[in-house]
C-alpha cells in the first residue's frame, strides 16, 4: 500500500493501548505574559479589532453558559457568566480603548496593560474572595486575547465533539476538565510512561501517545488524525488507503477485547490454584461504577486529590463524605483502600498557596503537608471514617518516610474516630490502617513498621524514583527509570517478607501490578493484593491464569541473583514466551 | 551588662563555628528584571543622572582591572575591560540618550530597553561567541544600572577589604568569586546545615549563619557585626560592652583551637589501638596546601566541579591536570581522592548549556551528564591520570545508581589510560577505582559493587536525601533530613559488611563524618576512612581518642536495634557524655 501524498508520521511513546480516528483539537493555551508590547500607526483599525474580539468572546460565553448548565450545573455556569460581565466592567473595556486612542497601543498590549492593572489591584487586596476574582480578570482577559489572535483551542473545556486532543503538556488540572466522553485520545510533545498524563490516560482507557516532540507542529486544528497508543504511531491527513487498514486494527483490537473480557470476569488464580486479589486504582467515585463487573475485586488505590484538584476552595467534609460513600456503594460491599491526601509535588492546589520548590520530589507534600496542617487532614479523616458506615473502608498514608510520621498520623486518625463516636455517628467497623511504602527508607524498616500498621502498600513509581534517584518525567535520565532494578526488586521482596512475618498484607499500586511482565516475579515474591488501572485487569488476570506458582519461586530465585534491569526484563521474557 | 540601645540581635542556624566581628558588605545583586518601566518629564535631569552612573562605572572598573591583574591575572582582567568598550559602544550608550531625549523615558528604562535590546541580538546569533557576549551586555547593564539606583554591594568580586558578607543566598557561583583573605563569614537570609554554602563555609573555615530570615533586612551595608558561627546569633551595631564580650570569647575559642590543634597532628586512635584514617574533604587545590601539617592523612574527596564553575568554558586537559598535580604535591605522597566532575542539580554550568528541570536532584548530572558528554569526561579523566605521576591518586565517580554506569565509567577510564599509555605518557602504577555511594540503589547492591570495585566512599548529604525524599535545602522538610534515620544506618552498614567481606576499604565523605557525634557508631560500623573539611579533624580526632572499640561495637548493636531518628541521637548523646 502507498502511502497518500500528504500523509505524515510522527512518533512519540505509546502510553495508554487503542487504537483512535478523529478530528485533532489542538490545546495551546494562550499565556499572557507571552505577548509582547507593540504600538500601531493605525488606532481606529484596532479599536476594531477589540471590538470584534469582545464580540466574539460573549458570543462564545453565552453558548458555553447554556451548555455549562445541562452539563456541570449553574454554580459553575454561574463562572462563565461573571465573565460576561467582565467584558462590560466599565473598568475593563474602556481603559482598554483609551490606552489604544491615546496612547497609540496595538490592541494587545492594551488588553495585557489592563489585565495586568486591575488584575494586580484585585490581588492586592486582603480577601481571599477579591484574589480569587484576580484570577476571573486574567481569564477573561486571555479568552479576549484568544479571540483578538486568532488562536483555536483556548480551553478545554469547550470540547464539545468527539476529538483526540494534541498538546504541549496537559497538567493534571486541565485533565480534570476533560469530559471523558468527548476525548478519544491524547498526544502531547512531552511526558513519558509513567507521568501523571499517562497515568490518567490509562485510569479512563483514552488512547495516549506522549512525548512526540515537534512532530506535533505539523498536526493542524482540526485536521483529520489516527494514534496508536500501543506503538505510539500517530498518521496525520492519513489517505484512504491507511485510513482503512486502521479502522480494520480497531476491530481487531475490539475482538482482543472481547475475548479478554472473559477472563476479567474470573478470579485471579494460578494454574496450581493460588489465588490473588486484583484490584482497581481510581481517581474519582464515578470510575468506581462498573468496576465489579470488570473483573476488579476492590479498589486498591482511591488517589483522593482529583477531589481537591479543579477547585477554588478545599472540598468540605460533607462533598468529601459524598464523593467516598459514592465510591463504597459503587464496589458493591468489597473493599476500598481510600489513600488520603497525596498534594504538592507536581500536583498542586492553587488555592493552598503552597511554596515553590526547587525539588518538588523531595519537598512538602502527601503527609508532610497534612500533618502540618492538621484541621485539612482531620477534616479528610472524618470524611472517610463517615463513609465507611456504607461497606469495608481501609485507610492509607503516602510519603511516610518513618515511624514517627506513621504515629501522629495514626494519632490523628484515632483522634477522627473518636470524635465522632462522641457525637454518635455511626462509623463501619474494624478500619484498617495502613501506609504506602514508595520512600527507600520506609521500605527498609518494614519490619518495625509491620508491626504496627495494618498493611502496606507498594508505590512503585515513587519507590522507583528515590531509591534510583531518577524523575520518571525527566526526559534526559528516564532510560534509569525501571522496576526491574534490582535494588528496587530487593526493597519489595524486605516489604513482603516483613508483612507475612507479622501476619499483615502487602498490595502494589504502583504501574508494575499491571505489567503482566512484572506478574512471575510478583507471584514468586508472594505479593497479594495488586490494584491496577481497570482495562490492565482482564490481561493480568489472563497472564496469571497461565502461571504456576511453584515454577515462578523458581524462577524468582534466579531472578534475585541477577545484575541490572535489563538482565531481569530479558528472563522474565524469555519465561513468558516460553510458557 | 545591659545592651546598647541602638544593638539589635537576630538569629539564624549556626553552621560553620567562629566568632567574627566585622563591618557588613549587604550583597544585593541587582536583577534587571526587577527594574519597571517609567517616564520622566525632565529629560535633561535623566541624561546627566546616566551621564553619572556611566563615569562611575568606568571609575570602578578602572581600578577593579588593576587589582584583577595582581590577583586573578591578566586573563580574567580582559573581562572587565571588556566590559569599558561596551560602556563607550555607539550601539550602547548613544542609544539609551536617544531614548531618554526623544521618548521621554527615565534613565532606568532606557538602560533596560537598551540592554535588552542589544542582548537578544547577540543571543539570537548561532556562534557561543556571540551568546557568551550577550552574557557580559548584561554584566555590563546591571553594573551601570547600580550606579544609577545607587546599589551597593553589586558585586562579590569588588569587595576589598575584611568584612561579613550578608545576603538573601550565595549560590555556587557566586561563592567561587570569593576571596577567602577578606571574607570573614556570612549571613544569609535562606540555607540549612547542609546546602552548599554551609559545606563551603566549613571547608573554607569561614564563620557562617544561614537562614537568618527577614531579620537580615535591618543590617545596612558598612554597619558594625558580630556573627557566632555555633549559635547562630547575630548582633547589629552592638555597643561597646557587647563588644568586649564578644572579643573575650573569641580569646577562649582561638585558646581552644590551640588545644584541638595538638590532637591534629596525632594519627587517630581509639583507646585501645584501633586507628582510623582521616581525610580531608577540599574544593580546589588551594585548599590542600598545609593539609598534612593540619592532620589530614589523604584527600577523601576532591570535589573537582569548583574547577568548571566561574568560567566561561570548559577548562582543557592541561589546565585541570594543573589543578590535579598542585593538590597532589601539596599532600606530599599521602593518598588523594579525585571525584570526576559531579555538576548539574544545583550547581550549573552555564556554558554547558543544560535543561532546566523540575526536580534537578533526580536528574541529569554527574555520572549521567559524563556518560553522556564522553569527551567532557574523557578529558578529566585523562587529566587525573597524568597527574598520577606525581603521587598516589584514587578516582571515584559520583552518582553512581547500577551496575552498567559503574561498568561503562570504569571502561571509559581504561580507554583514557590505554590511550595515554599508547601515546608514552608517564602515569602512577596502580590508581585505585572507585564509587560514591550515595543513591539507595547503590548502597542496596554494595555485595554486587563490591565484587568489582577498589572501593567505596559514602556521601551522606545525597544519601539521606534519597533514602527519606527529602531536600535538605527546603526548609518546610529539612527537619526529615537526619543521618542517623535507622534506615540510613542500616545502608551504611551493608555497604561497609559489603566491602569487608570483598577485601575493600569503605570511606565517607558527607557531613556524618565530620560530626563527633557520630563517631563511636562509625567505629562500631567500621568504616575505615573518615573525610571531613578540614576544620572539623582536629574535635574528631579528640573524640576517637577518647573512645573504645570494643564498647563502640556494643553500642552499636543497640542503636541498631533503635526505631527512629531521636532516638539514636539520644543514645549517642548520653553515650558520649558517659565517657
Amino acid at each position: 500500500m502507498t502511502a497518500h501524498p500528504s500523509e505524515r508520521r510522527i512518533r512519540g511513546l505509546g502510553v495508554s493501548e487503542g487504537i483512535r480516528i478523529g478530528k485533532a483539537f489542538v490545546y495551546q493555551p494562550l499565556k499572557l505574559e507571552q505577548i509582547r508590547e507593540t504600538r500601531t500607526d493605525n488606532p481606529e483599525s484596532e479599536l476594531r479589532r477589540l471590538e470584534r474580539a469582545k464580540a466574539g468572546c460573549e458570543a462564545e460565553l453565552a453558548e458555553l453558559v447554556e451548555r455549562a448548565k445541562q452539563t456541570v450545573g449553574e454554580e459553575k455556569a454561574a463562572i462563565l457568566k461573571g465573565q460576561i460581565s467582565f467584558l462590560n466592567d466599565p473598568a475593563f473595556y474602556p481603559p482598554m480603548q483609551q490606552l489604544i486612542r491615546e496612547e497609540g497601543l496595538s490592541a494587545e498590549t492594551a488588553v495585557l496593560r489592563t489585565v495586568n492593572q486591575v488584575a494586580s489591584l484585585f490581588e492586592s487586596m486582603a480577601s481571599d474572595y477579591m484574589k480569587e476574582r484576580a484570577a476571573d480578570v486574567r481569564d477573561a482577559g486571555t479568552r479576549l486575547m484568544a479571540h483578538l489572535v486568532g488562536r483555536q483551542g483556548a480551553s478545554l473545556a469547550d470540547i464539545r465533539e468527539k476529538v483526540i486532543v494534541v498538546a504541549d503538556d496537559l497538567s493534571p488540572s486541565d485533565t480534570v476538565q476533560l469530559d471523558k466522553s468527548y476525548v478519544l485520545g491524547f498526544v502531547t510533545r512531552v511526558g513519558g510512561t509513567t507521568s501523571h498524563t499517562a497515568i490518567l490516560a490509562n485510569s479512563l482507557g483514552i488512547a495516549a501517545v506522549l512525548g512526540a516532540g515537534s512532530g506535533i507542529d505539523s498536526i493542524r486544528h482540526g485536521a483529520d488524525l489516527i494514534i496508536d497508543g500501543t506503538t505510539g504511531e500517530c498518521i496525520v491527513d492519513p489517505g484512504e488507503a491507511t485510513r482503512l487498514e486502521y479502522e480494520a486494527k480497531m476491530k481487531a483490537e475490539r475482538a482482543e477485547q472481547e475475548r479478554l473480557a472473559e477472563f476479567g470476569s474470573r478470579p485471579a488464580a494460578t494454574k496450581d490454584g493460588f489465588a490473588i486479589e486484583i484490584a482497581a486504582n481510581i481517581g474519582t467515585p464515578q470510575e468506581a461504577e462498573g468496576l465489579p463487573g470488570k473483573g476488579a475485586e476492590a479498589v486498591g488505590l482511591y488517589r483522593t486529590e482529583f477531589l481537591f484538584m479543579g477547585e477554588s476552595k478545599l472540598p468540605s467534609e460533607d462533598v468529601q463524605y459524598e464523593a467516598y460513600r459514592k465510591a463504597i456503594e459503587a464496589m458493591e460491599g468489597r473493599p476500598v483502600v481510600i489513600r488520603t491526601l497525596d498534594i504538592g509535588g507536581d500536583k498542586e492546589l492553587p488555592y493552598l498557596d503552597l511554596p515553590a520548590e526547587l525539588n518538588p520530589f523531595l519537598g512538602y507534600r502527601a503527609i508532610r503537608l497534612c500533618l502540618d496542617r492538621k484541621e485539612l487532614f482531620l477534616t479528610q479523616l472524618r470524611a472517610i471514617i463517615r463513609a465507611s458506615a456504607h461497606g469495608p473502608v481501609k485507610v492509607m498514608f503516602p510519603m511516610i518516610s518513618g515511624l514517627e510520621e506513621w504515629r501522629a498520623a495514626k494519632a490523628l486518625f484515632e483522634e477522627a474516630k473518636g470524635g465522632l463516636a462522641a457525637e454518635g455517628v455511626q462509623i463501619g467497623e474494624d478500619i484498617e490502617v495502613g501506609i504506602m511504602i514508595e520512600i527507600p527508607a520506609a521500605a527498609l524498616l518494614a519490619d518495625r513498621f509491620a508491626k504496627e500498621v495494618d498493611f502496606f502498600s507498594i508505590g512503585t513509581n515513587d519507590l522507583v524514583q528515590y531509591t534510583v534517584a531518577v524523575d520518571r518525567m525527566n526526559e534526559k535520565v528516564s532510560y534509569l527509570y525501571d522496576y526491574f532494578h534490582p535494588s528496587v526488586i530487593r526493597l519489595i521482596k524486605l516489604v513482603i517478607d516483613a508483612s507475612n512475618r507479622h501476619g499483615k498484607w502487602t498490595g502494589m499500586c504502583g504501574s508494575m501490578a499491571g505489567d503482566p511482565l512484572a506478574a512471575p516475579l510478583l507471584i514468586g515474591l508472594g505479593l497479594q493484593e495488586w490494584s491496577m488501572s481497570p482495562p490492565k485487569i482482564a490481561r493480568v488476570k489472563e497472564t496469571v491464569s497461565s502461571l504456576d506458582r511453584e515454577d515462578c519461586l523458581r524462577l524468582t530465585e534466579r531472578l534475585l541473583d541477577l545484575e541490572t534491569p535489563g538482565e531481569v526484563r530479558a528472563e522474565l521474557e524469555a519465561y513468558l514466551n516460553r510458557a
